[in-house]
């Protein structure tokens, strides 16, 4: 049997990306303005290295994290680079749709395109559950439309429940995994069941998945008190974050070992669990001031992440069909609700009466409520969209393959020679 | 026929850095003292973190994006590193002459180093389209002696016709490509026209090009606004840089997929061409002030960059014999030139009267042909110096090929065991 | 004979990774508080682009160095992670124990964890002497130990000789040396002398550890000046240890060609070489204030470490029985004595009269005897007791290889095929 081709996206991805882009340009051209007036000097320096480490963290680590398959290295980097790009430009305009609504223009600056940023990085935490099942059209849609849902709850949360912009925003890792759990659900592939041909992995990708997962665990800090205006409570971020974070790293090796039979570490294990504890302190850091307990909170959900990456993830599998590629469940779900629920505990410790601790609680819990509820539907609506076949999926056998997208030869041929034989002939 | 290897460089290469280094110690110690005396505490800090990001451009990124072919990583990345290093030195004492001249002394400070790597930026540029094809010796006199021009280009261009440094320096784009381009038409093999044995990437070469790629894209705002010194200008450079580039990128990939006949995406090409924004911006700042205006450049340059790769490129090698290995006439000749033609327009739309715009369109012109004569004419110099054969270059066999200049064994094997064995003989 | 598997870390490295980071969770809950008092707000700022240099070097770059081998690329990047991450903790408290005697509480801030990365940094060089030869289980041992007796050295230094923090803490780099080499010495395996079998590097490894040694040598400048507050020398140190790197760099390579019988330069000589000039810079720094200085202390310092990992190391390992896998000997030592030498003669060229020059001289070399000193002897009680078979060391024929620690299929096979298969049945 002749080898059989993936679907050409020729007459899909081009004229997608030309139409968004062109779109977005004309959106931008009669919306947007650069906020000049209300530039703060020493604000813009303050702010601009971090703005730097975030954009290496979305553009660069998440994309070399999902380089982590051996033949999907290409569109594992390649495609998180296109969405970030995709959902940042989309961010600031649904951002700034209140601002427009008010004055008729969106004024942007440096903080702008940080939010925006952080929004596009709830979709390409999504984007993990499916990394090498869907191609680049797939993965264009989930992002504008999960960035859509997420920019809806952050409103939600804000005008509803009065929760600030930073503890909103925060809520990135839980919506980002529900909406991908979501999609791994409605877009299963039967094939999954039994182990994707190219799903692995060899000794170079890991290394440079590790390059990813390290520039990621490095600049968390930045990511998580970017926002913190207040020079005392970010040092408090910063060294909350950072702690949390140290001790994830040790306690996913510790129980990555331990769970072993062989008692070996697991590469994608550790890499993906070391930053349980990031995630945690990102949900609960208005309330963290002492380092231990970050460093608690890192200890625990380092454990339970490890754990679901371990054992839930084939569970998953097996009893309710969900190919979760990067288990985001485990990565960013888990570590994400025990974030909310020590907000909500040391908030109670805090509180100095009963009403307000009642109060609170009530308005915690429904802010995740809201945020599930509103990510599974969002997830669901995503992924009826994105059974329909006109976005030409790819093939069970072309998944996790960069041949189904890129201009890579068969053995690693090159294709110019090709292309300039066919010239001359 | 016994394996023919390629000539040896040991008389030759350590001589000349050797040489070189030695000089300019013995410079540096009469003429170059630190400029202690001016030091704005916060304008180091401010300046710091992007001297870092332009670092990482300079020294990592282009080698890591030069390190694409197969087996030529060492050399594109480590080649790239050492003529950085000596480029830089070089703009660093040609910088610093007029002072010299005025003052006996030249005083060097943080924003002397960040010129100076700009300079020393032209000539990596320049090498773009000479890698693989070149040995160290050639690409050290590269850079030398296009450093040297493109500082004599920005005196000539500051001291005619009044332009300003930042409008000079940001010539390096047209500079630069201009110049390498002359190289491939002096210094062409005939080899080049069949593509050489080793010219083509593997899976991960490709990740390691594309690590260079994003840094690159990444910290462009960092290389376009360092030298603007306005907190209001620097957010809006920093701002529509950003912008063009996002643009660029999603342009890049949708020329490419359209442009390709099965529908798949280059890897080189998006590589490369995800930068044009960032270049046209570079010689438009200047005068572009809206968001609308940046992108719209931003996806000009792109799709002119993109189709020039595509295109082009195998045009100019069949028509012209010009083999440019990374296509620099396309990536930055001609998003430079774009550039340069926006900020021709712009400027006149804006001028308010007649006779300011032709004045300026009259210096404009001329600023631009300066250059690009200049760039020619030490381009021919440059080409006809190196075709001497004293400097070895290697065979066309031994193009793209690390081992013709690292002690890399065949099949991969270790050389300390020989040397062990060898040892104790 | 069946393959002899390695033995497994299950029941130490789990237990000893929980026991460490618990212990550290509960000593931190107790006397560990966040100094929110005395911030300047500036100076949080300025600081924290620097430390994000800094946790770039410690956490990534070292450790990307360190998968230079063909087969180690997992280990050599994972560990040196985790032991950074141990020896930071570690060093945070033991930097506190004087504060803690006095007040009983150790307050911490931004500078303290950039002090304790500076310490673990020492751990580091020092396991630059043992990769591939030991497991994770002595690495920590190693780097709590180093650190132990590295903090002890900065208050001896500090406490009997009134030495500066500054120069106090640059000793890190004879310190770790000297403590390595003693543990080469002692934990001697015989197999070493005929290499390893997986004691080798190829194209895509080579290129790993390239990207770690230009991200060290990139940041190097910020390493130099963290801790230096005032902003006018801060600029002398970033100058200086930038030149001094440039002049190592080419240096390196120039020595490399010349003393190769090929001429050929030598990857990983290059690659250790070109921060000598950082080193050496790092111990002299508060007495070099011309540029000059600065290079030829640069490029002696290069020239020395060059021809030392050429013909010291086989001398060493041969003669004295010392494997140091990355001459650390050689690339941190040979140039941290030159530093101290150069602070010597220039403190003592400074000098205004005979007595003060004396005095100088006679506490710099009790500071460098008490160094070298401590560090053997703290070498001689690490190194025997990781001699203790209850670590588990793995067999001559597991070193340098992954297999040992991680779950790396041979062939590249994923488990995760076996994992679903065994679950199923």
């Amino acid at each position: 049997m002749a080898p059989q081709y993936a679907p050409s996206l020729r007459s899909r991805l081009g004229p997608i990306l030309l139409f968004l882009q062109i779109g977005f340009i004309v959106i931008f051209a009669f919306y947007i303005e650069i906020d000049n007036e209300q530039i703060d000097k020493n604000k813009f320096s303050n702010l601009y290295p971090e703005f730097q480490d975030v954009n290496v963290m979305v553009f660069l680590s998440f994309g070399f994290l999902y380089s982590f398959f051996v033949r999907y290295g290409f569109s594992g980097s390649g495609f998180n680079f296109l969405v970030a790009i995709m959902a940042t430009q989309w961010a600031i305009l649904l951002n700034g749709i209140e601002s427009w609504y008010s004055r008729g223009k969106i004024r942007v600056n440096l903080r702008s395109l940080v939010v925006a940023e952080l929004c596009a990085s709830s979709a390409l935490i999504s984007i993990g559950a499916m990394v090498g099942k869907t191609n680049p059209v797939h993965l264009i849609l989930i992002a504008l439309l999960e960035v859509s849902g997420f920019v809806l709850n952050q409103w939600l949360l804000q005008t509803l429940l009065k929760v600030q912009l930073l503890n909103s925003i925060m809520m990135l890792h839980i919506f980002g995994s529900f909406f991908g759990l979501m999609l791994t659900l409605i877009l299963h592939r039967t094939e999954s069941e039994q182990q994707f041909e190219k799903e692995k992995f060899d000794r170079k990708t890991g290394l440079f998945s590790m390059l990813g997962t390290l520039l990621l665990w490095m600049f968390w800090p930045s990511f998580n008190s970017i926002l913190v205006d207040d020079r005392g409570r970010k040092l408090g971020v910063v060294f909350c974050t950072y702690l949390a974070l140290a001790v994830s790293a040790v306690t996913a090796a510790a129980v990555s070992v331990l769970s072993s039979p062989k008692g070996k570490l697991n590469l994608i294990h550790v890499q993906s669990c070391v930053f349980a504890g990031g995630v945690a302190i990102g949900l609960s850091m208005s309330v963290v001031h002492e380092p231990w307990q970050a460093m608690t909170i890192g200890f625990t959900a380092a454990v339970v992440s490890t754990i679901g990456f371990r054992y839930l993830k084939i569970h998953m599998l097996l009893a309710f069909h969900s190919h979760d590629t990067f288990a985001v469940l485990s990565t960013h779900g888990l570590p994400g609700l025990l974030g909310w629920l020590a907000h909500l505990l040391l908030q109670i410790k805090d509180s100095d009466d009963h009403t307000t601790a009642i109060r609170f609680a009530v308005f915690h819990i429904c802010s995740l409520l809201i945020t599930i509820s509103l990510s599974l539907s969002m997830g669901i609506i995503t992924g009826l969209l994105l059974k329909w076949n006109f976005w030409r999926p790819q093939q069970d056998k072309k998944c996790f393959d960069d041949q189904a997208f890129w201009e890579v030869g068969d053995r690693n041929e090159s294709f110019n020679k090709k292309t300039l034989t066919s010239i001359r002939r």
